[in-house]
């Protein structure tokens, strides 16, 4: 029996959730705006019964087993861990900090029994699956190099608000590197141990910020990732993420290994292999999913309507409402890669900054608050 | 009238760069080569009268005007600055180091009169040309961020020499990576003043080179370059360059900036304005010369193609045959570019194994052979 769900967020991604998670039998009962007009407006929309812009509300709401939030990253960790603390399954977006990750990962290991999953759809995206299936079948040989590309219109707000805001979770990096950085993970299954990047903000005023408002979130990012891997070199990961680009969309993956190469581009899947004259399509776009979305890019909206798929087949088998399977869900990213995730990110925005390669080091406790406040009694006492 | 020409190298350029100079009525009177046999056999393919493996043979005919200097980076500079020293017209590839460099440049100040050029052909090609002139008159508003891809199968030779040692000027950077920082200078207009990089060497053996023998040079590279500009930020420019893909071909230079962007795909050129809803030809590929040869790429071929050309328009306006116009060549990358080509090149190794940026200092004197032993003198005095 499919759990009744509560969905936190009224923007693009919400708003598209929501009509997939009904299409695949989901009844949506409560959804969270952060204004009443928000909320309300929305819900109308969409046919949702209840809405609130009072978070509690949504996640004490007797009907609602499973908890979607699509909110602003500085948000997501407060909901997320108080769903999880109330019994509610949870699929959430990206935090905004390493250490609000790190406290999501605390309350996941805290309810194995609840499903916590990262919403990083590209994992679901049928080539992406059929890539990484390739890849352990050895397709491409050993990995060498992993080479992204994504272009496309500037990611700010029509108004000034997070998507602004370097500190808030805005940019480039933050969010759509973040998926990329999951997949790359996902595909190799190796993780980054070493990174290098470069951000920019090349528009910090347009004619909605302006005045003494300045974006300060990268619309052009660059970065390495050194991964582990089975050839001596490791594997190599470059990813140019540019979003100064209107009216062009272009999402590329590719793999480069000992033996041939594939690569995705928007949807589909392409390869070659070494011996052989030209690449060949080896997944067509066959998906059902209608034409591309303004504000959604079609791999993520695709990934997006796989994953509500999943999740479906996940909880369908059983009675009870907030049981599920691992199964169908076995490669969604989980909160550890998450933190992962998150960690990553901020090693790229620290070596910007520093010009250096800097170490990916993944948080294992909390860093205590009071850290620096006793390092400075220390001090004093010497 | 048009110059006698003396071409040194019986690899693929010196090939296919000899029938391209027949064809717009240069004579090619001497073929110079390391053996007897490979000069002997390339100048009956290629009807030329006279050849020979000592290189003051072809320096010294009387009816050679114009040198062509197309032999491994190592044995350069020596050809090169012999040939000016006699008075010579020189036409000739990359050296293998900043000091050779160096020393070309010397010897082109001291004869300006004589025409003294590198050989990068991307310079030439057509769509370049076009896109440098959109650039100039503002088709992508401030450049921003300059993006290029190069792909393809492995650069090394046949059997084990100069292409697989990284010290003689072997690899994807030195090779194919110095024709694109050259060109990225030519585009933009500006240099670059710090470079960070990562080389790799994939693969290191293969089924000619093995046993003892291990490739050194790069397989695969990967650097950045910040050049000055008209932005705050600068021009970000970033390079990819990979040889492990045998079958596939892919030249791609890309420049975005605050108003669309650029891009060259192979030989033809694409733009996109903001607020246009799609990309759109600029220039087809409109040459006449016939299909791509295994060993030289479209666009360094057609490249090579149109340099001819303009040879033959900068002499055939003089009666005398040494005689030159800077018009036709103006464009064209002086000894003092191939210096500061190397110098990035050398900088983007140096960052490779430090990690670090480096910044560009293009040498002004050379270093002083006895610098060392100084200083060592000096220590011991103390």
């Amino acid at each position: 029996m499919l759990p009744g769900v509560g969905v936190f967020g009224t923007g693009s991604t919400a708003r598209v959730l929501v009509p997939l998670l009904q299409a695949e039998g989901f009844e949506v009962h409560a959804l969270w705006g952060r204004s009443e007009e928000e909320a309300c407006g929305l819900a109308k929309e969409l046919s949702i019964p209840f809405h609130t812009s009072r978070s509690d509300d949504v996640l004490l709401h007797q009907d609602v087993d499973l908890v979607c939030i699509y909110i602003p990253p500085s948000m997501t960790r407060q909901i997320a861990v108080k769903a999880l603390g109330i019994g509610k399954n949870v699929v959430c977006e990206k935090a905004a900090t390493a250490i609000d990750s790190f406290k999501m990962v605390t309350a996941a290991r805290y309810y194995p029994q609840l499903l916590s999953m990262m919403g990083n759809t590209l994992r679901f995206l049928p080539a992406f699956v059929a890539m990484r299936q390739l890849l352990v079948e050895g397709y491409v040989g050993d990995i060498q190099v992993c080479d992204v590309r994504v272009y496309g219109p500037s990611l700010l707000d029509q108004s000034y608000g997070w998507t602004s805001e370097e500190l808030m979770g805005g940019g480039g990096l933050h969010i759509v590197g973040s998926t990329i950085i999951d997949l790359l993970s996902y595909l190799t299954g190796h993780r980054a141990h070493r990174v290098h990047g470069l951000l920019r903000t090349f528009v910090e005023q347009n004619n909605l910020i302006r005045g003494i408002r300045r974006v300060t979130s990268d619309d052009f990012c660059f970065f390495q990732m050194l991964m582990g891997g089975t050839g001596p070199s490791g594997v190599c990961c470059t990813v140019t993420l540019n979003f100064n680009m209107p009216g062009s969309f272009v999402h590329e993956v590719m793999v480069v290994g000992s033996a041939g190469r594939l690569v995705v581009r928007g949807t589909e899947l392409y390869g070659q292999r070494n011996e052989s004259k030209c690449e060949e399509l080896l997944l067509a776009d066959i998906s059902g999913v209608g034409p591309e979305v303004k504000e959604m890019p079609l791999p993520h909206l695709q990934g997006l309507s796989s994953m509500v798929k999943a999740l479906r087949q996940s909880f369908q088998a059983h009675e009870e409402r907030r049981l599920w399977s691992q199964g169908p869900v076995a490669s969604a990213p989980t909160f550890e890669d998450g933190l992962y995730v998150q960690t990553v990110v901020e090693a790229v925005k620290r070596s910007s900054i520093s010009g250096e390669w800097v170490c990916v080091e993944i948080m294992s406790q909390e860093p205590d608050p009071n850290h620096n406040l006793c390092e400075a009694l220390q001090r004093n006492k010497n």
